[in-house]
């Protein structure tokens, strides 16, 4: 059995199947209205989410299949206390396939653990967001007809942003592929991400602190919100905010062909009339990521019965390798086995949530 | 493509016609069971309403479709700031047709710009709720058999109650109709309503402050809930609360056939003993809001690719004039445009929540 | 129209046509995959609960049919203090078939006297839980053959656990069963279902403090939970909470073919540990809870225009016997009408919540 818990989970050669075959539901929706028929989703969201959930579930139904689910942890039983692993024991034994966002980082992993069906990553803490990046990635090959000798540029929250990191892995698969990263000092991206994605790689990248400084070399510009509470200063975070705002005036200085990606929900950082201008991207890209949605479901029910490929991570028990991440799932979980693995600089890091320990 | 967002969006032809399509539904059921089939609705309801919420869903689900959707605002990501236009310019891109029901005055003004599918207004604070109109109407008519000569009786809040007002209007329209407004005057009818659905049209009306003195004379008796804390003297409403309940008692003094309405939920303002009267109307009443409800969806979806209607007002955007209703959605839209419009005895009123400026 | 309120309400034949009809979706599930199409089966649930609630909704879509609901009580019409039995008129005329979960016992009594449709009961308070309990007796069928000479221990929480005294109450009708009480005394088995359902039918069974004691004699080891807010001394509920875990070491004195029950969820009563272990079956159990359920609803709609069993309980109205149980739905209710009925030691009960008067 396949899940999808973090994009680098499929191949590259995975990732253009599912775009074919996303493309293809677009061209012919009738085509796979009930390839999917008598076929039960559930969606599992322990945090709220309305883009993402109707996302997944409006791909099932547009499959011919049917979805039960919870929108929140409050109506479900997670407030009885209830783990992980017994929930997903007990609703696996209902469904066909689950769709799971959760606060805790590695909960899925918990979950994939317990599971009778494949289990999608829809979301868990910080962490990983894969079905997003499959969103961000149809879009990208739609207007670009390619993923190589492309400049990408990622603008705002490049340390907390989930959907930064999945994306810096994904296409640093791709041949030519420049980064270009755009964030205030404070929210510059993880030295792990960097180092391992990045500079391992031996790809090309530049460090600019404003938006206007890189913006006319982009082929692809990925934004993303810059919270407020994330500054220890508010002067600096006053100072700073503007620069990180996309709007009708920096669009100017862009190529003809950029496009302006984002994973909304947006508040400001990028003004409205920006929606206009043809190389918005923001709404395509979420009509996509249903397509995509369509198309991953299909794959893993028919990959079903496919053994599952086999984890490269060496698992292993160290009692005095205990993760201190306070959002992993090992803090909440009970009775769990507190796996870690070494990476290949041997550094220790959680099996759950990736943490280094 | 159509939406409805205020009952006077339809004609009374196209309200005829509902009607009729309705009474087929309830005739033959099984003929409309797959008419919506690979059809989604979304029911974005920002606000809890288990009764409006399941008439829609089932609604659908009767005609063969299916639904999503958001129960409430606080499993939703509007409680991460998301505006209305983004959530419906993402929603309308997966399914077919959206029901959405805020707490914001004019949010459908605002969804109807950003969709990409028809639009049904399901109530928007205190503003319009144009399928319990339907509802409304399709009870007096399966009683009643015409909307003309009737004398209709509107008592309890007459100045929040949206259904009362929407149901004012719609009414106006017909011939020979009277109306009688029943209500503590602390709460009566808006003076914009009485003055252009009522006075303006030469409707006979008449205002009276208790029931038993006015209920003999009705046709239609339409009750809605008075809430203790809509008045400002406590001792005044323990005076009046007795006049506005509908008990067996006062059902004496009313005509045979005289139908009682509500718009529900109702706490204790129709005694139950008065539910086994035949005249009591308002279960019924609901069952026609559902029927009425998959008329509409079948009318919306059928009418799609048609034009919209042309507004006949003419939008204009002043800056001295800012609509201060704190209701009104323009006061939690980021960068919206702040349009108005002057009725016809050229007083300037916000495009959105329709109050005067 | 049939109701499943109380395990009661069904016989035992009728129990046994349940679980070979659910045998047979087991084997045969595409045979049944259509069975109710076009029906809509509402989910009431005015607490949250998970798995209930998601067995009930996939138990529907497994049969064909759809599924509309509400998940919690914050989502629904009764924070505006709608009453049980409005919410029931208005839902049952949209529906085909009504699961209601409610805080307060009694609440499903209230709604099958106000519902066009049947209502089966998925928890009302502490009072009953029937269709858990067909779960467990499927389960125990399932691994034992036979409800027979069994010997049956339930451990925990037996004053409050609804589901104990549901699964005591269907038990006691075979012959050679025999219970083993294993609870603390502050949480043993109240004595009127100790009388009624034991003592009055002349059933063998023991009462014992620990686990240990008993665990080599059963045939079947039923858990439940033991919350620490039941106990007035905490010192106590230390030094006691130790005898009612299930670990692996006490798994070793157990005969090799003892099944354990637990209905769910659990938070430490039974270690993870034994989960691996062949004699664990509480994960089955909720798989045979969805069978059930889906033989429950199939066999509800069938008899949908047969005559209810007669309610052998006289029942009247005595302005001196009012029932005083807090969580009683007579208690927040209005205007219901206060029924009493005498069991046959003459007592008198509330005829919503059955408590003694």
């Amino acid at each position: 059995m396949r899940h999808l818990l973090n994009i680098l989970d499929l191949t590259t050669e995975e990732i253009n199947e599912l775009i074919t075959t996303a493309l293809d539901i677009e061209e012919n929706p009738e085509k796979y209205s009930e390839s999917c028929k008598g076929k039960i989703l559930a969606t599992l969201f322990f945090e709220p989410s309305t883009r993402t959930r109707l996302s997944f579930e409006t791909a099932m139904l547009s499959l011919g299949g049917s979805v039960a689910g919870v929108s929140s942890a409050s109506s479900s039983s997670a407030s009885k206390g209830e783990s992980v692993s017994d929930t997903v024991e007990v609703v696996s034994g209902y469904v066909n396939i689950i769709a799971m966002r959760h606060p805790k980082e590695g909960a899925p992993y918990v979950a994939k653990r317990h599971s009778l069906v494949p289990i999608v990553n829809a979301g868990d803490g910080g962490h990983y967001h894969p079905t997003q990046t499959l969103a961000d990635l149809m879009t990208i090959y739609k207007k670009k007809g390619t993923f190589e000798n492309l400049t990408i540029g990622l603008c705002g929250d490049l340390k907390y942003g989930r959907t930064v990191h999945s994306l810096i892995e994904a296409m640093s698969r791709y041949k030519g592929v420049k980064f270009c990263l755009i964030s205030p000092e404070e929210l510059s991206l993880p030295d792990f991400v960097k180092k391992e994605y990045i500079k391992d790689k031996g790809i090309v990248y530049e460090e600019v602190s404003s938006l206007e400084e890189a913006i006319s070399s982009l082929d692809v510009l990925y934004m993303t919100r810059i919270q407020k509470e994330r500054f220890l200063d508010e002067a600096e975070y006053e100072r700073l905010k503007d620069s990180y705002v996309l709007n009708e005036d920096k669009m100017k200085s862009a190529k003809s062909d950029m496009i302006v990606l984002h994973p909304l929900p947006r508040v400001n950082e990028i003004s409205v009339k920006v929606d206009e201008d043809d190389r918005a991207c923001y709404f395509l890209q979420t009509r996509c990521g249903k397509l995509m949605r369509m198309a991953l479901i299909l794959k893993l029910l028919k990959e079903k019965n496919e053994p599952e490929r086999a984890d490269t991570r060496k698992m292993f028990v160290d009692p005095d390798k205990i993760c201190k991440n306070p959002h992993c799932i090992v803090t909440s979980e009970q009775e769990i086995e507190r796996s870690v693995y070494k990476d290949k600089n041997c550094i220790t890091h959680c099996a759950y949530c990736d943490s280094v320990i």
